[in-house]
């Protein structure tokens, strides 16, 4: 099951190239991960300040495959490609609205750390949500 | 008359003090111009493929009243100030969404230019369009 | 007296219009802030570490002059313009070193909080430190 | 052989959770870059203005392992991995100068293109200056 959410290409986001920067496809994929958890009704916020939970992220990976430009609407997907007891990883996919090419594609693995940024297991509630995501 | 847009507070926007950084509140007023010339039929894009016209910042403001956090939902209005032969200047106000509270404030000059980076009087079509807003 | 120190425009700072972006220019007086304090041996860690204290921006204005392209070496320069018992002004001005051209010019003012978020008079040290460069 | 240079962990570069954002890791390996072909003379512009070649990204990669804080001084390697006839990959990784420790390590992949973004063979001299470092 995949998420998706839209993104508008902001001037801030391109470089002298004139196409977003490849940096910036990772601001991206996050912008959408929050979505995603507000849309299941566990906003990070909540994950960190009632389960006292941060994700932090352990490794990341994009590979490139079309510009995006200034102004250029973009559909983020996200999708849930594993959950360990401490880690998730997901796959993202970043399509240009105007003609629905792929433009990116990689996957962010993350780690839950305790407030004294110690590795634990995910909370039961986090685990549960992403898995019914799977 | 007043345009307004929304905004979410991502994670990437804030800094170790926990709140937006303040450079990024100029990139959330851009990214409200940028809506605006959209909201009128006349984008940003448009008025540099078609008329040939950048508008290059020539001076900014802002103050900071109230801090940002991640997560957060913020109104960004764009007021057209003043319009010159050749300048643009926009007010724009930031509005968390949580509280209505007044979070920042400034505003921000522009300068018509060529392609070839010359100053030029507004394109008669930009200068109808943002009068109209005054 | 001035403080200087010196950066490259890196290809991230930098937009579709092939010059650094309008708030990036803040982002460099925040970095020479930052070199400026440790200069006279009072980094910003320690002020907040041990002093307990964040100086937070309340108010900060731009005037752009000429424009920054990449890998530029630019020049920024950070004076005191006016230290009061809780804000402390500078004023900062950014030169291009290939033509000695001023790019850029403006102020940032920023307050003392405690790590509660209270405004609180500057730390003695740190007044009589910034106080000693004006 | 491996190109070193170090950089300054800036307060923007740092989220809420108090170290640098994921994604401006990849920010430090393009300034390694930048800095790599600056050191043998043959800096990205002259690339791009004389030999008319871009390098764009198509692929990157980054293991995070350690947090940065702000204000920590940061080593970034850049090796040189493979050259092809259109790619050169290089890795990188990012050192804490405090304790040493490896905070990152991951790899980009960038493919030259003409100024009409057409892939093209590395320019003679560009292949020959990479392959040097090999």
């Amino acid at each position: 099951m995949a998420f998706k959410c839209s993104f508008r290409v902001h001037w801030v986001d391109t470089d002298t190239a004139g196409v977003m920067h490849y940096s910036n496809f990772f601001r991206y994929f996050e912008a959408c991960e929050e979505e995603f958890y507000r849309s299941l009704s566990l906003p990070l916020t909540e994950i960190r300040d009632r389960l006292g939970v941060l994700l932090l992220r352990v490794e990341a990976h994009c590979q490139y495959k079309a510009a995006c430009k200034f102004d250029e609407l973009i559909d983020v997907t996200l999708k849930i490609r594993e959950v360990q007891e401490k880690t998730i990883t997901y796959d993202f996919q970043i399509f240009r609205q105007s003609d629905g090419k792929l433009a990116a594609e990689g996957f962010v693995k993350c780690i839950a750390v305790s407030t004294e940024w110690k590795a634990v297991p995910l909370p039961v509630e986090v685990a549960r949500t992403v898995r019914s995501m799977l």
